[in-house]
Formats: structure tokens, C-alpha cells, sequence
């Protein structure tokens, strides 16, 4: 019943993760009924940034500039390189405020069932990056799921395997929760990790 | 830490409903991994719609055209109108097709505190409507919520006083749903309006 324009518009805001059609006709009607402006801004703004956007040649995270703002400041420690799969998980690394090193962003975690092996995640630039004279220690901060701790593992393998130092993020218990509450695994890995 | 550029759109998707920071920046950073194309279809349909769609001149209901596709449709039975809150409630009621009559499109419901008022929402229009000569039942599918009761309630009043016949959707227990999981308000009603 609805108007073809309106129809397009709720199926284009299903490209947002997460969003079905049932949200998304929410979101169009709401746009449309109470904040055009905003709806404009919005699309401003995403071709802005689809336009501007690219990657570091550096680190792969998302910048406007060849080189990221990041990667150029001189008051981060070079010799510490932190392996992240996407901008969101530096972005989590950087809110803690206690990382002063660099990185490397993964374009996400090998997955081989899916067909996604080292190369389409950039493993083979990592390596040379590490290896670059200049990278002491290379701190793995893969998510913690079952495709992570596959990459961890790999990259781990063969970034020792050419001499770099590698940690991996500690597992443990999250801070502020109760025992009775953390999953079991959880538990384990901390008892085995104990300091 | 983030590009501005990267920020800016992730402030512009929080315009969206129910989106917060976090989903926001999730949303950003996906499209601009992921799907720039959808992004870029997602602007284009944002500025589209802003730019083409507006209010049928007689429902209220969002349209491209002057009079709506429905007001129009010579096969709707003119004499039934039923009165919603959004472009979203009337969407719903067409969905159940059950309903072959014309609708009138409120601009939400009254809400004294907020200082909505029944000027605000269209209620002289609906009434001018109501009165055309052609209209002989009113249909209030208002929501069942506290505001939605009350602009039933005013409407129902209103109409009554001009010799409108007006009718209300009918409260009772959901279909499919369990008494023991119904809400006690919701089964008081439907023994009051059993039949
Ligand atoms: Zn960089
Ligand atoms: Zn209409």
C-alpha cells in the first residue's frame, strides 16, 4: 500500500546490520513524519564519508589521509604494534586509554570455512610490517571468539617464526562481574592464567 | 580517536530511532567496510524520499502524489473512515486486509502534557471530513495506549455532538496468546466486551 518511494527507502535502510523490515519501516516513517532535517544530514553525511574515507596505507584503520593521524603521531611508542580485526576493536583499545603503542587493522579474522584465508585479511603486509626493524613487540587483540583465537593462533606461528616478540590479551574474569555469573571457561582460563 | 568525518556520520545515524552510540558507530563502520554501495543507495533514498514525499491532501498519509493511491481507488467503500495515528498503524490495519474503507491519518495522539493539542494533530480536519455528507462511520484505531485512549475518547465525543456514527477496534485477549500470560486489564476488558 505503501508509496514506492517510502518502500525504497525502508529497503535501502535494511543495509544497516541488525535492521529487519520491520525497523527499518519505523525509521522511514519517523525520518519522514519528525526529523527531515536529520534525514538529510544523515545522507550527507554517508556520501561524505563513503567519498572521503579510505584506509591507512600504514595500519588499514579508516582515514581520510594516506597516512592515519595515529600512525604519524610522534608520541606513540613504534616499537609496540597491536593487532586488532576492525576499527571498532581499536576504537575499544583506544577508549581504555592505556595503549600507547600502534597497530594494525585486520579486514577481520580468518575464517577458513567461509573461504576467508590470510591474504584477504591481510596477513601478508602484517608480517612484513613487523618485520620492519622498528616493531619489538606485536600485541594480539583478536576477539576472543572461536575465529579470533584461530587467527591469534596462526599469526602467532608465524610471527615467531621470523623472530618477532608476540603477547596475546590476557583472558580472565571481566572486571566488576561475580564469579557465580562468568562462564565457566572463563573461570578455567583465569585459574590457568593466575599471576 | 576516529576521522570527524567518520564521527559526523556516526552522530547523523543517531537521528535514527532507538539508535544509540554504539549502534551507531557499529552501523558506520560496517557500511564503510562492508557495503558502500548500500550506503551511497541509502543516501540516494534518504534525499529522494525527503525531496518527493509528502501529505495526501485528503488522508494525511504520507504520498507523492496530491491525493494518495487509496483516496483515490474507486473500489474502497467511502462511507467507512477509519482514523489512525501514524502512516505505520495504517500500513498495519491494510496488511490484515480487512478493511476496504478510507482512512484519516492523525498527526499522532493528543498529549496535554506535551502540549499536543487537537489542533496540532489534525482534529478539524478530521471533523470538516467526517461531515462531508459522504461518511457515515468512523472507525478509532487510535493505539490502545494511555494518550491513544484519551484522543479516542475526545474524537468520539466530538463526532457524537455533529451526529457522526463512531465505532472504536474491538479490545480482547490477542489471538494465539494464553490467559495465563495476558495481561489482567486486557482479560477485565474482554469479559466486559465479551459477546
Ligand atoms: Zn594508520
Ligand atoms: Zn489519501
Amino acid at each position: 500500500m505503501t508509496d514506492p518511494v517510502v518502500n525504497r527507502l525502508i529497503e535501502a535502510l535494511r543495509v544497516l546490520p541488525g535492521i529487519g523490515q520491520k525497523s527499518a519501516q519505523r525509521m522511514a516513517f519517523h525520518l519522514l513524519q519528525h526529523d527531515r532535517n536529520g534525514a538529510v544530514r544523515l545522507a550527507q553525511s554517508l556520501l561524505q564519508a563513503v567519498d572521503e574515507i579510505g584506509h591507512c596505507e600504514r595500519c588499514h584503520t579508516f582515514s581520510r589521509d594516506r597516512i592515519c593521524a595515529t600512525c604519524l603521531d610522534p608520541t606513540r611508542d613504534a616499537r609496540m604494534l597491536c593487532v586488532v580485526e576492525t576499527p571498532a576493536d581499536q576504537a575499544a583499545l583506544e577508549r581504555t586509554g592505556s595503549y600507547r603503542g600502534l597497530y594494525f587493522v585486520l579486514a577481520g579474522a580468518l575464517s577458513p570455512l567461509d573461504g576467508v584465508g590470510m591474504h584477504d585479511i591481510g596477513v601478508t603486509r602484517l608480517l612484513e610490517r613487523a618485520n620492519d626493524g622498528v616493531v619489538d613487540e606485536v600485541v594480539l587483540a583478536t576477539n576472543f571468539t572461536a575465529e579470533g583465537e584461530v587467527t591469534a593462533h596462526v599469526l602467532s606461528e608465524q610471527l615467531r617464526q621470523r623472530g618477532v616478540r608476540v603477547t596475546r590479551l590476557a583472558r580472565g574474569v571481566p572486571v566488576g562481574s561475580e564469579l557465580e555469573y562468568v562462564d565457566l571457561g572463563t573461570i578455567a582460563h583465569a585459574l590457568m592464567d593466575r599471576r
